[in-house]
């Protein structure tokens, strides 16, 4: 824990209490045990419902919201009912991607499907959708415009279409051995992308509203979106377990097309894609199938190229702000950020 | 399918092409694969994604939406869009309740969990919330103003908070056997009559708006999804599975708290509740625990108990009716409506 918050930027420090107070409020609405799972899965109480350490996650999405919607000279004040809500979807995001990958560790806490099953944990991600629309309502209380309500809400409901569209190809390509960089990029356009896009443009539309503005942002975004997915992919096969929290030959063992064997696949001899395919064709993976893999991709070098093409799209991520008119302490501020998202080692 | 169209109030006809198109618009918004287990599910398309026989179900919800609309004195047109996004939510909620009850059938078809398997049919149901949210966004373009826009969001997201919180306390009865007749009614009021409410309350809103008469059609509708519930739980014991297109035994065997269960257990003496316990409490109930299960709550009465239950709530529901302004034609609709609610075989 301390090892993360020291290299997070300083934004997020800024503006940590403000979003914990606003979800937590979004969140707690009733005493119903259901919310007991949701309060678990933010880190706010134990399995026992015991009050417990802090917060979980980095709160890397509404964090972009407020930046940007400061940056642009609004009141983030105002944002923070979005900033919430994009937070909620995420999160209802990750409590059923655990529930579909089978996942029961967390951030070193058993999942809430581990913890209540997987058909209540169903519930809980379809509760915090819900509260995440509740939230998005209270936009109108803090005096935002109820034409830029409805804006902001078709904003995060294409959004989280998208990283719906985004999560079933992902996990349709998980039998899949002819899955490209470009399908990737597809994949991840949509399953990580559109959420941190929709947050930057969130921020940017409740401050100066729709418009280049507002597009640039989102482009900022999106790009961030995938640097971020493909930072993950590299974290995910040759990170530090202790850092990041997940155990690094699950996303291999998943049979997750993740950049690094998205690209060896693609670049393999047909002899290295057959042996692959045998590996990844196999009915359950242990450690040894997993070093097999990590071995050939290794030699086929995908792990420099998922870092250069990060890096690639952390550098667009940083043109798109670069052509936006910016006060210069802000501009360093997001700049910081952009940096973050490749430079991160959790 | 004769059968069922043949019992169904006029009402049911005269909006269906209506409903229908609008759901298939909303759902239809791209070509990808995810939208195919949607179709599927719909009816539109079988599962090799062949155009098929037609829409599944009865689409009570968007009926009564559009029925109050236009009783109201309001053009059901303008309501259309919310219709839609009430239809979706249901469907969404049926999707997920297939994957939590590990149903491998509705309506004498495969499940979408059964087809594509349990972490696609998530997706499933999630988009089709996302494409409900979309939905709602859509009744600005018809002309229904902002203000209005969100005060229906907020009935939809509310209603469909409390069918979560129902669902939850649904599956967390399977476990109980101290689930009393108050506790089944506080289940189903959120499982069941929310929506139903919002239903018949959105109808009103878009017509007349929010006030005493919105209050009162919310009222029929909650009284009516009570109701209906009630003869779906004695349908799901003594119905014609010919007409239902469910397993009648299953209600038993899935461990449901349905009321004729509930009553039971509530009004059985020691000894009874002890059997039904231990019958409950095992690992596996195969056909003879559920016609031993079947038994005992005939011999407790249960049946007649539920029916009467059930038909006190469509009285209320009629009650509730009976005390708005409404003219004679409509008001005759309307009680059509109500009855059928109770006296349905399918």
């Amino acid at each position: 824990m301390t090892r993360q918050t020291l290299q997070l930027p300083a934004s997020f420090a800024r503006y940590r209490a403000d979003i914990d107070g606003e979800l937590r409020s979004a969140v707690n609405r009733s005493d119903l045990a259901l919310y007991d799972m949701l309060n678990y899965h933010f880190g706010w109480v134990d399995g026992e419902g015991e009050v417990s350490g802090g917060s979980t996650g980095k709160a890397l999405r509404p964090t972009l919201c407020l930046l940007v919607c400061e940056a642009n000279g609004g009141d983030y004040r105002k944002a923070l009912p979005a900033a919430a809500a994009i937070e909620l979807v995420h999160n209802y995001s990750l409590v059923h991607d655990d529930i579909q990958d089978d996942d029961r560790e967390r951030h070193h806490r058993p999942t809430v499907w581990s913890v209540w099953g997987k058909p209540q944990a169903i519930n809980a991600g379809s509760a915090l959708r819900s509260l995440a629309g509740l939230a998005m309502l209270g936009l109108v209380d803090r005096g935002v415009a109820v034409e830029s309500q409805i804006a902001a809400q078709r904003l995060l409901e294409e959004s989280c279409l998208r990283m719906i569209e985004g999560q079933y190809l992902d996990i349709s390509y998980e039998t899949r051995f002819d899955v490209t960089v470009a399908d990737y990029l597809d994949m991840v356009g949509r399953k990580t992308a559109a959420l941190m896009g929709c947050a930057a443009a969130m921020g940017a539309l409740l401050s100066v509203g729709e418009g280049e503005v507002m597009q640039g942002f989102r482009r900022w975004g999106e790009n961030l979106g995938l640097a971020y997915q493909m930072q993950d992919d590299i974290l995910g096969i040759w990170g530090d377990e202790r850092d990041t929290g997940k155990s690094c030959d699950n996303d291999i063992r998943r049979r997750k097309k993740s950049l690094p064997v998205v690209y060896a696949l693609e670049k393999a001899s047909p002899e290295d894609r057959a042996a692959l395919a045998a590996v990844f064709g196999k009915e359950r993976l242990d450690e040894s199938d997993a070093e097999l893999v990590l071995r050939r991709i290794d030699a086929l070098g995908a792990r420099p190229y998922a870092e250069g093409l990060a890096r690639a799209y952390s550098e667009r991520a940083a043109a798109e702000v670069g052509a936006l008119d910016l006060p210069l302490s802000w501009r360093e501020e997001v700049t910081g950020i952009t940096r973050f998202f490749v430079e991160r080692s959790f």
